[in-house]
């Protein structure tokens, strides 16, 4: 049996549901799943639609084309059709802090991701046992002041060589060059250790405590141009209070860390995310 | 313009949605929601469906006895149409507490509720002023051991003689009889004020003061004859301590039950719940 | 039985608490409840303690002389000592928008809130049926551009007159001038409709939608002359999604805006609150 | 410099605090966090105090001794004193499941937890490699219908011999002997999947399921001879729908699981849990 995924994005009118369902039933497919979304200040229609194919001869490719000439030109889609066999692949930037790859590395394990890690990469050599462990390739790109392009040319040779979906930046610390962001528009997540836009930048926890705040909080988000600016995909918080000290808001927010990277993984690696606007919609 | 809703369940099979989503595209309709749920372990499909039919010839009645001969009778769907025009009418059953019927009426009189309250019904005299300042018809029907029958046969009469669509239970604190129950299956919204199905029946915080927990919850569900067994709607809850003394519980739940019980309420109206198999499917 | 709150701040020095307690023993009391707090970076010590003297002879005021030269001298203590006898008297300022107003008027009747509220001031005369319900005198005090140092000081009258503790700004929608501010400092409490330090000023919900966050929240805070810069009291969040629009997240904010302000307005009136470095100590 | 954590529980009597207090600055200590609490309708009072000595011939024995016969002999105190040095031994008890294991064990890693754990148990090998990886010894003790108390008699040898404080099942998956119950009182922690006191026993997700609740928990308690009926340390939720199957749920539980036990394991070592009528008071 096939499965496939498919992912709409065009301006709204009448019919489009109806169209694209009588599609999938004229090629004996059954809906399992369908959502969508229409913003009605914009006028923009999103759709998230999974059907099964019983039939042995459905071929995806030419179910492709049939429907970029039966449907998507003629409603000027944005669309993606993904089978469900295809686990996308993800690299992963990691630093020196480890609790989000002990987190991510453990659900990988376990079964509960439905994606491939090829690789790791990080700047420091600090934990590579634990990718060893993991039994996961580990490539250790050392960045500095003065060779932030080759480390950026190393990093995407690695990238197109396995054929790589998905970055996730699981606490990196460094900043994305541009050249990177361009070639992965809406495919690097990254993980920000505050409740944005509330303490973009360096230093979050120091300045929440400084703040006074009674809640913490830590935002995934794609990764854009501007600095703790892109599309948010998940958000967590979490309560505190006078008697935490920063390094207790540090120990408390890698908690959030953790699981909000891990649910931001999950959805885009499910393509239940979509995005315009610098927002997402949710397809969860 | 006419917007309708409709809700669907039947078994599932294929190309229920192409055939709905189709035949409200032959009727000139325009899909503004559509949400799909199929339970695949029980082989069962829900679907709550927004349309919008701009022609000025369309009649809700006629589509309705369309559905029913051209889909409904072939899928053999359990199924509701309702205009989006007709408000559903809900009467308020009340006792002593105040702060749920507050709640209710402060976000009713401020249009955060699409529905009507043609009277509140009440075993005390007690939370008539609250009615009077919000003008609403209040009737005072007694409740005791001797007169329970009539008490039951006077509020039906009332509930028949104004077209009454659903009943709020807001902390009414009576048993509903099941003669009640039989008239308005799916229809009774009670509140109960512990997370269930912990701390059933009467007194549930001072068994959760008793048993110790760390957080107290309240949960709205509908009223079958089995005591707070009925399905659940919605639920919520709130961090407790030690410290916290059998009054703190009641007044930090009293919150919960509020929130909890204007949520469901809100889904109900909106005809956003449906019913199987005890459980409820939340179209939100 | 006479029953007394101390709110302590000084310097952080050995045997703070045992002087304390010891007075408190000295003097035949009963210590029911103790919690402290060392800003162990900023050196800086807070205790916030009731005890209870049964002796009929137990006069506050002496307590207090006695108090102040036995220990407050000595340790260069700021400190407060209130009877539990005494309400605190708050004023509330509203404009149009209801439900905070409901909600802690709700509260209010029902005995919830250990405060008397002598008036009600508006720049509006919307509410004052609401006021009348519950039977606070209501004044109307319009604001316009020209007559803001005019209203300041009718409302600084009433205040006075009253023998106002507090003030809360129940949605109130105007600055409050320095004049006022200085008066009450720490004393005036403002509900904002967001996640502070998110989104400060003007319409944060529309700001939260444009920004497509996936967590809105709301701020009780002190007023101080930096707008929406005071010490946090209390905070509390709530998820919304991409179908929220607008009006949507105004709805659901509402709600958190009525529970955070009315926990705040409980911890300041119970002397629960202690304010340094533009933060709060809550003793709770 | 020596730091020290007093633990107090006896009837509640005037003056406990006073004396508490000055016994401290008698003997050159100052007190860095006093908290208490008093059950007032059970007339129980509960304190948790820690205190710095400076004076390099402080000595903690003869500290215990004094306070021995000048307080808790006269007040009638259960209390234990912990140098701030001495780490509890932590054994872990394990089975199949891996997620509370890597959680435990990557925060161990990070220096997040005040303890020690000397050795690992489990009744499968399935997770020896990880105790490997983390160079932590695992002892594999089958245990079989027929062999409990043999299983037992080992356990408890290895538990003495390492001089073990307490005890954390981390998923373990067994019942737990009388005999272990005894030796260890309040001192077994173990993790249940449901929010207790709902869907007590085997199958709390599929249970759950069932009933349709909107909100999962878990909860971590002490072992007591009633099957999840000990005192409860910790408890936390998340929100689930209609939509998620029992893997979702069990998937969903996994998260709330590792962090209730984690959290429940950090107050226990960090010495701010006390016990009585088979309640918790946590001083956090």
């Amino acid at each position: 049996m096939n499965k496939i995924t498919i992912l709409i994005h065009c301006k709204d009118r009448p019919n489009i549901i109806a169209s694209v369902t009588n599609f999938i039933a004229k090629n004996e497919g059954n809906i399992v799943y369908i959502d969508q979304f229409v913003d009605r200040e914009q006028n923009e229609f999103f759709m998230r639609l999974e059907s099964e194919f019983t039939d042995e001869s459905f071929c995806t490719e030419a179910f492709k084309e049939s429907f970029k000439t039966t449907l998507a030109d003629i409603f000027k889609m944005k669309w993606r059709i993904y089978s469900s066999e295809s686990k996308p692949k993800m690299a992963l930037f990691i630093s020196k802090y480890d609790h989000c790859l002990y987190d991510l590395l453990g659900r990988y394990n376990s079964g509960e991701l439905n994606l491939e890690i090829p690789f790791i990469i990080s700047n420091h050599k600090d934990l590579k046992p634990i990718a060893d462990n993991f039994k996961i390739p580990f490539y250790h790109i050392p960045v500095t002041k003065d060779n932030k392009e080759d480390a950026a040319k190393n990093q995407l040779e690695l990238l197109e060589e396995h054929g790589i979906n998905f970055i996730v930046l699981a606490r990196y610390m460094q900043i994305i060059p541009k050249s990177m962001i361009d070639k992965y528009p809406n495919k690097i997540i990254n993980i920000h250790h505050s409740f944005l836009p509330a303490f973009i930048g360096a230093k979050p926890y120091h300045s929440a405590f400084k703040r006074g705040v009674k809640i913490i909080g830590a935002t995934s988000h794609y990764v854009t141009e501007e600095l703790d600016g892109g599309p948010i995909i998940e958000q967590d918080v979490t309560r505190v209070t006078h008697a935490h000290s920063i390094p207790d808001l540090i120990a408390k927010g890698r908690d959030l860390e953790k699981i909000v990277l891990a649910n931001a993984v999950k959805l885009h690696a499910d393509r239940k995310v979509m995005v315009y606007n610098n927002k997402t919609v949710i397809f969860s």
